[in-house]
């Protein structure tokens, strides 16, 4: 359990291989710790002189192998309620937190996916013997455990667990054991910064878990009920993103991304060896989502892994993340996909606020955020218009060159102040900045049919018409430096007929980010890679 | 357009290298040609004499660049009826085949996403010209085109289109020109097996387009109506299966392709470098879906690439595909997670039938193939009773070996004769044939609480309780042959207290090749991947 404070993103490098090392020597040291309490742990199975012996301890793993299929039904902690007084229950969760008093009673607080129950160990001649009791009172944290009990609704609130009824228990088993110190306590790691501080203004020093710690044991890290609540809301985000997608006519396809050459040249690719061919992994599936335009699909997206082997030690970049990408004909007007891109967030956003309410407010308790700011019609403002309005504000940028992460979020807290709204569109951008495959203006080639979009002053989206003649886009490309020998399957698929198509990819884990006001992006990555990070 | 048959898979190697080269140099022709007819085309472009010039002609570029928003809204040629007889239309699509009649007519099949009309161009004094009719007649195959229009219903069915209306054309604009030589034509590409034959006896021999020719200009091939049809229910596939799994409490995850290590050990990897570690693709999501089920996720599934740098040739084997991934706590048995696969996949072949019906019909057409035959409440045989199955029927093979994929079709075979049923699942294989992380019975440790799950003979799922104890998990690695060092993050998740779990893996494109009784899995994947196949 380190004690120091989160360092910034472009800090972590050099903290983070000394870090591991560190983790991994205080592993080795738990897992020796282990062995040996394996037997302590016999010496702690329930009591043969106990005539009720039975009704507690340590579920043998031969129990466990599929010997029997479930009887009597479990009920989830997320369901029990004030309604089911008086009812016997048995559930499965973890012995979140254990504490004894005296030597007759016990409470035990049992959680489930971020839900939990408190259970109630009492001694009681011929039902609950003393020794149960003790069994109880000897749980290591987060062991697995099944309970059996009545329950009951007390006259008091309950502070310490979600669920305002309490488990009277008539038996309980452990079903499997945590080792009895873990390299994060929960507690800890659900802990926010404001509780921290105001610790230590009491001058207490509470511990604070860094994220590198966190990385490292991240199957303990996502057991908090803030990250139950980002992987929960991702999930979600992907799943409205089919729905509104697949309602409007469009198809999920899937996208090769072992490729030979790079998709789209330009940045760092991950390159391997594929049959004694040179390959690498795709940047995007731009290029094979644009085949699928070529080839009837009319409307497709994709949601899958996108591969980028940059050197960015940003709190915004991965070299792995989950791309959501679409494309589809355009009858006239890079508007058209505007429009998709409008309805479909404004959608998302209204939807997330709608049914993930205990996951935001989870998010919330440990990473304090304001709720996001959109409009019903998302604001649209030109390139030109945002130099304008920077401008104005004294900022004076390169008209046609790109925006710094800076520029974007200054020109965001400009927006913000004159329009009211965190989620924008800018488009029209200058075409140097932009992929060799985007179509020029048809009133001004130093412009560009393209958009970026905004949430919270960063970008999460990029997208454009593409340039769907073959002579156009080796021009293009060439222009670029691109040679185009390596790009030739994709330039020959618009020989065939191509309709006009755009579209734009997303990253998932941005999303979810910025939605929920995070810091960083390896909050929202399941299992992150990072230049520095490639497990677990 | 190769007139060869179809090879078997395992032939193809041979073939392939010759036949890319061959496809190389007729496809360098094809560009030269290309370069040539521009010339031609200006000179196709309409006449400034003609008055009516405006009514037809090549849109230029200028116009495609998001030069005016959607004026005249566009209908999609699959709306057309019959109902709205005397409606001006303006529809977009592809000129699929042109027919001139004399000099004052025209007639054009329209196609968009599988669905076509029939447009009549005639000469009408003011209103169509001879030099339209001569434009229309001019086009190129797989041409763009824009059609505006009035509907009328003839007195006659409409044998050349999926619609049975037709458009009487009064405007008609080129908006991307194809090559006028392809090198696949469509029509070659969606023609049965049947059809050849039938041609054959009458004397004629139809062009069969060969599978290397289909895959190397993929974006024309998957325009048939088939292709068409099986990626729509590829769509399709996924989407019922996220539903399902959704609705009963699964969060969708994504776990990273990128690993330090070998996946599952065994079989071959792609090796590459992560910034100068060692690093692979994953195998399967397998170890990082265990993590997510002890990170307290409960159910989970996952649909993403997975990696295979196995040499198969065979027709069922990819080097990439999309696996549909499931894992979840369970309370007592595996038959927990085999009630999902049987409820899910129940309704999945439910509602494929109900809701692909066209899409069904259309592969059917070019790959004639039975329903599938399933059980409302699907078949369960242990492996054991499989064996004795084989064995009464003469086939003895070893009691704890593996079935070899011949002998899976022979059971396939019994099991459909004496059960009625194409889809069963098999279960308690021996534990030798399953992976490490396998959990042997608790009765008898030669098998496993395990299974595989077959469509039509083929297997298609794997899956089984997995071992959740470090002790047991690390000694069955070992009985294995893997190094323990190389996984001790996977085996130390479990040691933070795991709860029972089993999971399964299905290939996405074998379920589609399998459901439509198709014969190879190039088939069902929009850009495979093989041990010879990189492109496009």
């Amino acid at each position: 359990m380190s004690s120091e404070a989160e360092a910034p993103a472009s800090e972590q490098p050099k903290v983070s291989k000394k870090a591991a090392k560190k983790e991994e020597a205080k592993l080795e040291k738990l897992r020796r710790r282990q062995e040996a309490s394996s037997a302590v742990a016999a010496a702690a199975a329930p009591d043969e002189e106990d005539p009720l012996a039975e009704k507690y301890g340590e579920v043998p793993l031969s129990e466990l192998q599929s010997k029997e299929e479930v009887g009597e039904p479990y009920t989830e902690v997320g369901e029990l309620g004030e309604g089911m007084d008086g009812r016997i229950v048995l559930v499965r969760g973890r012995a979140q937190t254990i504490r004894a008093v005296g030597k007759k009673m016990a409470f035990v607080v049992v959680r489930e996916r971020g839900f939990t129950v408190q259970c109630v160990v009492t001694e009681k001649e011929g039902l609950v013997s003393r020794q149960m009791v003790k069994f109880v009172a000897s749980l290591n944290r987060e062991s697995i455990v099944d309970v059996h009990g009545s329950l009951t609704v007390p006259s008091s609130p309950i502070k310490g667990a979600s669920q305002q009824v309490e488990i009277q228990v008539s038996k309980i088993y452990c079903v499997d054991k945590a080792l009895p110190t873990l390299p994060i306590n929960l507690e800890d790691a659900a802990r926010s910064e404001a509780e921290i501080e105001k610790a230590l203004q009491a001058g207490e020093q509470l511990v604070r878990v860094n994220q590198d710690t966190r990385l490292n044991f991240r199957v303990l890290d996502i057991r908090t009920p803030a990250n139950q609540g980002i992987f929960r809301i991702q999930s979600q985000v992907s799943n409205i993103f089919r729905q509104f997608l697949l309602s409007g006519g469009f198809i999920e396809i899937h996208t090769p991304k072992l490729i030979a050459g790079s998709s789209e040249g330009g940045s760092a690719v991950f390159k391997l060896d594929y049959k004694g061919r040179p390959a690498c992994l795709a940047q995007s599936p731009q290029l094979h989502k644009q085949m699928a335009i070529c080839g009837d699909f009319g409307r497709v997206f994709e949601i899958g892994p996108v591969f980028r082997a940059e050197d960015s030690y940003t709190h915004r970049h991965l070299c792995e993340f989950t791309g959501l990408d679409v494309e589809m004909e355009i009858k006239k007007h890079y508007f058209e996909v505007m429009d998709i891109v409008d309805r479909l967030f404004v959608t998302m956003f209204d939807s997330l606020n709608a049914s993930c309410k205990k996951e935001l407010e989870a998010v919330g308790r440990q990473y304090p955020f304001e709720p996001l700011k959109y409009l019903r019609k998302t604001l649209r403002l030109t390139f030109q218009e945002g130099v304008q309005m920077l401008k104005d504000a004294g900022i004076e940028i390169d008209p046609f060159g790109d925006l710094s992460t800076e520029v974007e979020r200054k020109l965001g807290q400009l927006v913000l102040e004159k329009y009211g709204t965190e989620f924008y569109i800018l488009h029209r951008y200058p075409l140097a900045v932009r992929p060799f495959y985007t179509m020029p203006c048809c009133d001004d080639p130093a412009y560009s049919n393209s958009f970026d979009v905004f949430i919270r002053g960063e970008e999460i989206i990029s997208g454009a018409q593409r340039v769907h003649v073959p002579e156009l886009l080796i021009k293009r490309a060439e222009a670029i430096g691109i040679e185009v020998k390596t790009i030739e399957t994709y330039v020959d698929s618009f020989r065939y007929g191509a309709p006009p198509h755009g579209g734009f990819g997303v990253g998932l884990e941005r999303v979810v980010m910025l939605f929920c006001g995070l810091n960083n992006i390896r909050k929202t990555s399941l299992f992150p890679r990072d230049p520095l990070r490639i497990s677990p």
